[in-house]
């Protein structure tokens, strides 16, 4: 049997968003009547892997699933955007991961987000996708599913000279350090990097600050994103960081934006792997500018024919 | 075409409940992750329907859910409940009612509901239900649907002789005086009896106080439920209240237990229509007091032959 190769292979998470918007939060022992309910695709693992298919990446995705309806509807949206699905796996065990989503009339978010059958996703569901690490050539991972399942993707893939980016949200204080030594591209954003390294990361300075300090740890580039300031990025050691600025656009919704810009990183780093980390990152910076200015998540995240040429 | 006869008809709301277990409510800006999610049925009008179903009570009911996997699973749960769905209608304009609810480690809710596709039942689809009106020994109604097509289904089952359950929840300040008039048995809780008449209702001797100045406004009874004292029963002018005690158990969970109360009543003013009201109370006491005795809302409602002979 020929194996198939893959651009971008994802290792992480799936959830059915569940979105009530409503004029408030509500309180304990409340009931309050909301104006719209809407069911969307989420996760960070997924929301990454359809955005690097959209620009035309060939990718396939790693996670699981329930064994019900929410779960059958997200294979079906990995199909419609492309995604080989090969390695989804369903479990009766746990039900699909929903996030329970309250949207306020001043666009504050409430989350509860009950990961299900994504901390299911271990050691046997990689073993089994062993032939696309054999054959992907970047591998995105994040900390939506159980912190040793990715840390272990991230070795597979180095071992089989996968490039690694990983992506370490939401962030947890604790984390391994190996998984600064296993991320060739290390991307994160303002509050993520100042969990990790324990200073303010408020602006474009701190931000060069905290990317050399994570670089130190062992990554082979750092990224921090900067929401509409861009981000910075700093490319192996001895260099320095190098402040990359976004254009300005009328945010309508931001909600995966961040997803957006992974996961465009992601297709540049399969499809131009010479290409300089900066202009991946200018180029990510405009995809992820694109996705903000209409709403939804998956929905909003353009597709390589709505961009301009220059980004290809 | 002979029409079918109906204990029990119910014209109200269908929910598809959310629930999300999490150590504690989330505030505005926050992602909490919670240890639990699953997927119930509920809405009042639905919870009410079901449990006299599960009595024995031939029941048809007159509802809006969205074309939706939402709606199509509730249709599914009436249907396994033995209940009656020519009236349930579906419709593309609005999506199934939810409720996206909230349950912390000390079993307090925040909850918001989007009613969706309850909001859109209305005169016309009363009108094709005519034949069931024209058949039916009892009609429940609720507050979750529009106030208007609840008043013009409790006056159409006046107008044909069916016996009226008014069961103004959730409560509204500005309710219609019309409610009363069209209300055989108005069956309310004690917040709603305190939002009706503008006086507290705390206890026995306040719901009596309550129950009567709710009968001078017109209807034929009156009901106030208790919680674990029971409930007030006022049967018609000139008689005075009487209080039915409730049987001590052990609350596991009280979600759904006053539509429980209510869905029995109806089961019993279908059966056994020459039974003292007061009976009946006492034996919806009971049913009520054995679903809040196990988890769930219309899952730990008990049907017939879960409960002792003496209740039939």
């Amino acid at each position: 049997m020929t194996e198939e190769a893959f651009d971008v292979m994802v290792v992480g998470s799936c959830m059915t968003d569940l979105v009530s918007q409503a004029p408030r939060l509500p309180k304990a022992g409340e009931t309050l009547h909301g104006h719209k309910f809407f069911i969307g695709f989420g996760g960070k693992g997924a929301n990454q892997c359809i955005q690097a298919a959209k620009l035309g990446a060939k990718t396939t995705m790693v996670c699981k699933v329930g064994k019900d309806s929410f779960g059958d509807n997200y294979i079906q949206n990995f199909q419609k955007n492309g995604v080989q699905t090969a390695f989804v796996g369903q479990t009766s065990e746990a039900a699909t991961g929903v996030a329970s989503i309250i949207v306020n009339d001043a666009g504050e978010n409430a989350i509860v987000i009950v990961a299900g059958a994504n901390m299911l996703l271990g050691a046997e569901e990689l073993q089994r996708a062993v032939p696309a690490f054999r054959r992907s050539k970047v591998l995105v991972c994040q900390l939506e599913v159980s912190p040793q399942t990715s840390l272990q993707a991230l070795r597979m893939a180095q071992d089989n000279n996968v490039k690694t980016i990983f992506n370490p949200a939401p962030a947890i204080p604790d984390m391994d350090e190996g998984f600064y030594r296993a991320s060739d591209v290390f991307c994160c954003n303002e509050p993520e990097a100042e969990l990790l390294t324990g200073c303010p990361v408020t602006n474009v300075s701190e931000a060069e600050r905290a990317s050399e300090e994570l670089l130190k740890r062992g990554c082979g580039s750092v990224i921090i994103t900067l929401g509409p300031q861009g981000c910075v990025v700093l490319q192996g050691q001895g260099n320095t960081s190098t402040h990359v600025p976004n254009t300005k656009v009328n945010a309508v919704d931001t909600t995966g934006a961040g997803d957006s810009f992974i996961g465009a990183l992601a297709f540049y780093m399969a499809h131009y792997p010479t290409m300089h980390l900066e202009e991946m990152a200018r180029r990510a910076n405009q995809v992820a500018g694109v996705s903000v200015q209409s709403a939804g998540t998956q929905a909003s995240y353009p597709s390589r024919k709505e961009l301009p040429a220059e980004l290809f």
